[in-house]
Parts: C-alpha cells; structure tokens; sequence
C-alpha cells in the first residue's frame, strides 16, 4: 500500500468512527411526522418512494389524496396491484380550479379528514401518507387546529408522511422531519409538457 | 349560489383560464435528466416514487446503486419481486468509509459507470435510476467529463435520474430538470435511530 492510499485509509477510517459514534448515540424509536413541502418536484414521488420502503419490508401502507389529479397516475395503478397492503383512498374530486365549488371541496376534504383520522389510529399501517394535504390547508378548506389534533392522535409508533407546497408553520413546528424541494430547474419553461412516468 | 361562492366559481374559473394556456403551450417530449441533490432526504426516495410511477404504466425501469448501503433496504427487496419489470444493479462496495479502499471503490464505480452506459443506449428502459452517483463524482472515482459523456449519448427518449448530494455544478448545467432537497428538520438531530421503511 503507498503513502496515498495508507492516508485515503486512515481519512475514512477516521470518518467511520464518528459515524459510528453519531450511529450509537441515536437510540430512539418512534413514529415519525413526515413534511414534504416546498416548490420543487419530489415531494409527493418522495412519499412513494417510502411506501415502496416499507412495502419492501412487508409492512402496510394507507394513502389518502386529498387531492385528485386530471388524470389515472402511475403510482395509483401500481398501489392498486397491491389491495393486500396498501389501502388507498382518494378523495378529493379535481384540483381545486377545475371544481370552482367551494362547498364541494370542503366536504371532500372533510372526508378525507374522516379517513385519515382512522388510518391514524388503526393498528394496521407502518406507515399513511396524506398526500397533498398542504394544499387543503392552503385553501382553509380545513381547519388547521384540527387536523393538528388528528395527527398529535396518531398511534405513537406510525410513521406519516404530509405533503404539498406550503405546509404551515405550526405543522412544520409539530413534525419530526421535514425537507422543502427547492425547485433549481423546471423543464416546463422549456415548453416541454408533462410526461408519463414523470408528471403522472 | 351566494355572492361568496360566485366570486369563488370566478376567481377558480380564471385561474383555471390561465393554467389550460400555459399546459398547452407546453408541447415538446423528451427524454429528462433528472437530478435529485442537497442535503435533505428525499433524493433516492423521490426517485423511487418515479419508478413507482413508470411500473404502473407498465414500463420497465433501469437502477445502477452507485453506493450500497450497510443494510438490505425495502426498496431493493421490493423491487426484486419484479425482475421483468426492473433491473436492479448494487454496483457499490459499502460506503467509502466503510471500505476504506480507495482502489477498490474505484473499480466499483467504473464497473457500475459500465452497466449505467449499457441501460442508457438500451431500447429497453422508459426510465434509468443512476443513485448516488453524484457522490461517486465527490470522491473523484470516476472522471466527471467521461460521465457527462454518457449522459449525453443516452437515448433521446429515456428518462435518467441522477441522485445524490453535491451535484456538481456541470451536472446541473446539463440536467433538464433539477430539485434540492433542503433539510429543514430531522430527527436524527434528536437522538431517533434510522428506522425501517423510512431509512432503509
């Protein structure tokens, strides 16, 4: 071994404790509250991404969109193969400037509420995502002190995952772990459209 | 309808004018280059929710794992399940501070660059996942032109996502569409442990 690589070896292993270190000091379990939020692309795919996690591991998933998209997405199709493990509700009936009912709206997001509030509670899921959440607040179309309340509710040990732009402070103060997807760079201004597999 | 309500259908409905405009002005298809950077969660998670997405359309999926973590993750057990769908290549030998072998992980990486060339001019993939290559590119195990090289021979129409924290600036300059994942909070910082279905 020459002199570079004995110094490369003994950099990393030096590394390697401190992680090491950092590994054993971090001893905690616990349900985590999830936030994805900010402008960027990812938040929800994110979500999807531990879903598949945890369906690796063999566990179960609940979904609630609060928000339905224009059309049939990749992810519903394939969650849908899997009735055994993930429960899957979607629940909003459009984005919201399609609909241009507000009352509608509102009692959409109040079920999907209702929904969230026993997946939360049930013993059956690792993990529930509430997706697009975020931008039910957004609108007011549900209180925030209550859906506070619903996800303080949740069983201790259930991790959850809210997404959408926008979280608002007081969820961001309430959660364990939360990322903002900082958008650098959207092909959109490009002119180019959205594209299945990536978009939907 | 009350006067509320009709300002609401109002405000949506031209809302909803300006966002049919801008969807279609946006024509053009092509195949992204994705990159998922910063040093927030989210990178890879995000683009497994794409996978998700491109299975469900049942399209097949490319995944070269740059970095092999120190653990089976839920992902990769669950993406097994379907090797018709998904071909999945672990190309890394345990992070570098767990090797400590700077050649070794140097040839780990140019034997992965090689399987990431391969699914990039194949006709077989709608969409490639390279993960963690960018801190591959960190650690100088793999020259940045000469994969940037490959980047750019791949064909038109397939989608790669690129994932990792500092991507280097060239990588963004290339990429069509790119996201930071900015930690805002985490829990680590408070003492919990990785946890399953969420860190692996």
């Amino acid at each position: 071994m020459d002199e570079e690589a004995r110094r490369h070896a003994e950099k990393k292993r030096r590394i390697k404790e401190v992680k090491d270190r950092l590994y054993a000091a971090r001893t905690k379990e616990k349900g985590l509250l999830i936030v994805h939020t900010g402008r960027g692309k990812g938040k929800s795919t994110a979500a999807w991404g531990l879903v598949v996690r945890t369906l690796g591991h063999g566990r179960r998933v609940g979904i609630v969109q609060f928000v339905k998209g224009r059309r049939e997405t990749g992810e519903r199709r394939f969650f849908e193969r899997f009735p055994e493990l993930v429960e899957i509700r979607v629940m909003g009936e459009g984005f919201t400037w399609e609909t241009q009912d507000r009352e509608r709206d509102v009692r959409a997001a109040r079920a999907a509420l209702d929904e969230a509030r026993r997946m939360l509670t049930s013993p059956d899921f690792h993990l529930v995502v509430l997706d697009e959440l975020n931008i039910v607040l957004r609108y007011d179309y549900l209180p925030l002190d209550e859906v506070l309340e619903v996800l303080r509710a949740r069983r201790p040990d259930l991790h959850v995952v809210v997404t959408g732009r926008n979280a608002p402070p007081e969820l961001v103060e309430a959660a364990d772990l939360v990322t903002e997807m900082r958008e650098v760079k959207h092909p959109f201004r490009e002119g180019v459209r959205a594209q299945m597999g990536i978009e939907y």
